[in-house]
């Protein structure tokens, strides 16, 4: 059963690319939460198409409609249901789709799964599209976690090989990681960010695509969020992200570098600084020891394969008439998705984490 | 909330490493499963402690004895506890670590969370003890998925820097991977293994510990099984491999080498076989396409950190005393849990696996 | 957390009496189930209010849209989001019950949930009009379920203690339970029809309402269906029917009534059939023994209480200020909910049944 | 599947009737809720068969072993695991029920969901023994709301039709309510409690049985517990309710006589009383409005058949030869349940009711 996820702010999407609409309702929300809508708005757009020549040229302008849950500017406890109705659909584009599976993407397993009733129409239910909803729900955590003093940011740590500097993992500047949003390409280093650009201009240029990687981190967590099996931050967070199309690694901390280190290494030695928090003097664990936030920063890297539809003709199989067949992708695609990743892998990390901290609240003596 | 996972074979674990047992109870089994229990303690032997100089030298029989759910030979479909008894405790060498926080451990994050009340002995319910459990699930699971054709495998990918050469990713052949489970240290190529078994001992020698790499590979599943948002194959596993002590990275198919490729390298072009059953001329996707099975080798590996208990004297925080300290961890300890970790990260998987496989099962046609 | 029910057919509703718009998304139905939109619409139109003069005078037309998992007329397996936009809302008829709460509905203890931030007008999430979105699911598991053979029926048993005859507990002939869903006032008998019909405006006419007892029937189940500990039918139907307003009392067989039978007088006792088939010759059980079916009609019986909106001055509390008042409800009501209460119950019943359905299809060897 | 209910306090049994024994796992206690396990015995005992002659004469100590999540006297906030062996089975009495199905029992419906792989002994998972486990969670739930001034009281309504008062619907004075745990026959009256045993022998005698009616009442909960759709407190408690063997109906304050009362009689007008605590005239809700509770006094009662194991020869099916047969249950069995359903009527109502005062506290301003 698909659709559903969380403990306490559960989020239930649902929509197909190419249908009336895609949307969202979220249970759980505590009442009386102030919920500023354009913010919701201006996240939606950071992840809108047809911003730039780097992305696909469909455009939606994704305009959210709140049907439920919100009453006087606050939530109102019940459940919150948003709707972005579909508008600048192409499907004629995609007739030759029923029958020809798209290389690296969903469209044989789904044949499969859903026995040929899937909407095959721009991947249907499987379709990026359906990030929209996710950053719905994390503008929605985002503002819940802001009021408790915690900043989810992100930024786009490597396009096609090419890479920009890492987050400090005992912390980046508060101004460093603010400043990224508003950016519409997220990087810090504008130069490396310019030659990220450049690289993916010349893959669309060759009918190509490029991947990357993602590395968040979250400042302001409490420690001691999280559950032991099975439900470790890093289950929740992997789970979460391992949801949105095209990534296909998580890590956190060093990540798979620690697999080469150490113990005398890789241990975070813990001590109380001048305010009597306990902080380590390393962040190898990427604040998670045993599953839980641990008060240092919180610090992951997401890896997102290269966009699979690329213009250039490939090999692949027609399941209506059961044999082989070459295939060109025609219709409107992003050479490379992982600037529009950025506030999607944001978006999964502020609600999984509300998520958490709501479970913690349980256990406060009151 | 903790202790729970699983849509269709639920798993519930309990218990502390130093209390009186560690086990678990599963629900959703179907009924009349030959369960052969002779190899559900053949799996925990292969996870079991005290076996060679590179591992702790805590001993656990670790019998598992079955109390429910089991009748006849066969699953009664009702649930299914079985439980492993602590034996060889000593207690006494956790004394000072109520206050003293191990440095890559779970213990202060567990301190905050469960407000000073956790059982701290050897790590209490966050002890790498409780992946008997998960192995006990697994054991069951696997035998389910035999009886499906399906095989679940995993070897040592690497050890502190040390390689053995990775699975093929078109598919192993199987005589190699059936191999694997027989041997006492779960290499391919055994004098990759001597070579990474002398770094242990090395390691241990410098009062040190080592992390590693454990690669997995599943033959047999059929295309389609996963959900989209938020249950898809990747997010399954990830969520439940990331529950087991020490793993910080999950990566599928090519992982995170996918973020500096090109589409089209990155895509597996698809072909009917001679068989008419559709196949993938590369494998970079692992096996999954839109988080669903694609009918190819599923294919993960798994980053697993130093053990942080090591013999050397670290800097830590007191608690009790609220200052600064030094903590020499004694008690015995793995210098690497990699070896041990192999069939616990084929268990979780095989539970995964089985669990969307049930879930598959309500649509077939009937 | 409130909004979300079942294990295989999940149902998420959301919506507020005067806002935008009530609706559900539905995760978990099979792909390819030809769903009938015109007869969800029928179903609505019998919960429908303004169609009688013993109905509230709000008229609301209630079309159903179809937002997303329906594709060439049938189900895609992927949820399904359906809306029902609001439109004669006289959210001026609200205004004083900010402050002062209605005895006998929501009202204060969902002001004290809610800590005020809840949707008052008409009752806001609490409302009747969230049952719409529960005859829309209804009406889907009903189409499902018609396909295994299996029909859900409900009259009217009482109101204001007017009878009509119970249903034969041995099974009622299948015509008449059909006949029942054409008629506007579900009785079998239409002279108790009409006695109930003029109780109804007698109470209107003295500012008063009525309650009244629904009965249903559930003809086709297969034995076998439930679970034991947590999820017998009788667990999962009373959860779903006491989620419905103003259910007060769920009695299965002869409910109640068993309470004062001898064991030898309950005990239905069992032969085979001229066909072969397990039978009873009473059904004291209700079709239901161990909390699984038993291929008996499957018989329950739900309380209903008088709709609490009345024109008649009541005494209650202002949490304003914080003082007794008295309160006059305004606007339109239903003098007697139990005749729309019917296809509710219906749609409850179908749903969850359904869900029960889908989760025995799990362990059927294919 | 079964096995698990809860949101907050999860609870897991397990066992059958004849196997090694009964036992539960509760996810989700808080750290450090002192826990009196001889409480915990004290309320087993109160459900413990053998105790006098209305009662099985099958004796088990049911002594209860706490496996984890208790340490230094309070819960450690990780899952708690308590086991009950099974010691006085004499498994020989069920061989001939592998074939012939007892009337009013799962029997036959477990053979066809189960697929004859269920452990027929005893009723096997379906037996009143699971009950034991249940009584252990309320007994923790039990003391978790006493720290909350919360207290779950139950008597005898009536037994074979034959009455005791009931309880006062807007509050039975706590000290009758608490002299009711001491009595080993849980009446008020005691000259009705000893007609009802004098009834329960006579039924004995002519080798029938009994059934009636547990009554419950709750003081001290605070309003605006419970959730709209579907998790009301009437819809939670049911679902607990009926997975109690034996239980075949369920109201809420005047339950199905509301069917008849008008609804100026049964709306409970509201008013502040001196210590500005909102308060009802009338209860006729049972403390529970919009399914939500008000503040008043949680009154529910139940409906328990009679023992369907009875001595006399029926009528059945034997599901091996296929045919048609009589049937003698030998085996000790209660000539009628209902005294010890007391205590397992507590226990599932205060189980439920702090799984949702659980919740109520995410919402908690801090």
């Amino acid at each position: 059963m698909s659709g559903s996820m969380g403990m306490n702010m559960r989020v239930n999407i649902f929509g197909e690319s190419h249908g009336a609409a895609v949307g969202l309702v979220i249970d759980g929300l505590p009442p009386g939460l102030p919920l500023d809508l354009d913010f919701v708005q201006k996240e939606l757009d950071r992840r809108a198409p047809g911003k730039s020549k780097t992305a696909t040229a469909r455009k939606e302008d994704d305009k959210v409609q709140v049907l439920s849950g919100f009453f006087n500017g606050c939530t109102t406890g019940t459940p919150l249901c948003a709707v972005i109705y579909n508008k600048d659909q192409h499907s004629r584009d995609y007739s030759e789709l029923a029958a020809k599976m798209r290389p690296g993407h969903a469209d044989y397993a789904a044949h499969v799964r859903y026995q040929g009733h899937n909407d095959h129409r721009g991947g249907g239910h499987f379709s990026g599209r359906l990030t929209a909803p996710l950053v719905v729900a994390g503008a929605v955590a985002k503002q819940a976690l802001a009021g408790e003093g915690i900043g989810v940011y992100a930024h786009i740590l490597s396009i096609g090989g090419i890479k920009e500097r890492a987050f400090s993992p005992l912390g980046e500047p508060e101004e460093n990681l603010k400043s990224l949003a508003a950016r519409p390409f997220c990087v810090l280093d504008e130069r490396a960010g310019q030659a990220m650009e450049e690289a993916i201009l010349a893959a669309k240029e060759e009918q190509n695509s490029l991947g990357g990687v993602v590395e968040a981190m979250v400042l302001g967590l409490p420690a001691g969020l999280g559950e032991p099996f099975f439900d470790p931050v890093e289950s929740r967070l992997a789970h979460a992200l391992f949801s949105v199309p095209a990534v296909k690694g998580v890590e956190f901390g060093a990540g798979f570098a620690l697999a080469a280190m150490k113990g005398a290494e890789a241990n975070d030695a813990m001590y109380y600084d001048e305010e009597g928090k306990v902080r380590c003097f390393t962040n190898n664990n990427g604040g998670l020891t045993g599953g839980l936030t641990n008060g240092m920063p919180l610090l992951f890297r997401v890896a997102v394969k290269p966009t699979p539809s690329i213009a250039r003709t490939q090999a692949t199989v027609d399941v209506v008439k059961k044999e082989n067949c070459q295939l060109t992708v025609t219709g409107r695609h992003d050479p490379c998705i992982v600037p529009r990743a950025v506030p999607v892998v944001e978006a999964v990390a502020a609600w999984q984490l509300y998520d958490l901290l709501l479970n913690a609240k349980k256990w406060v003596k009151q």
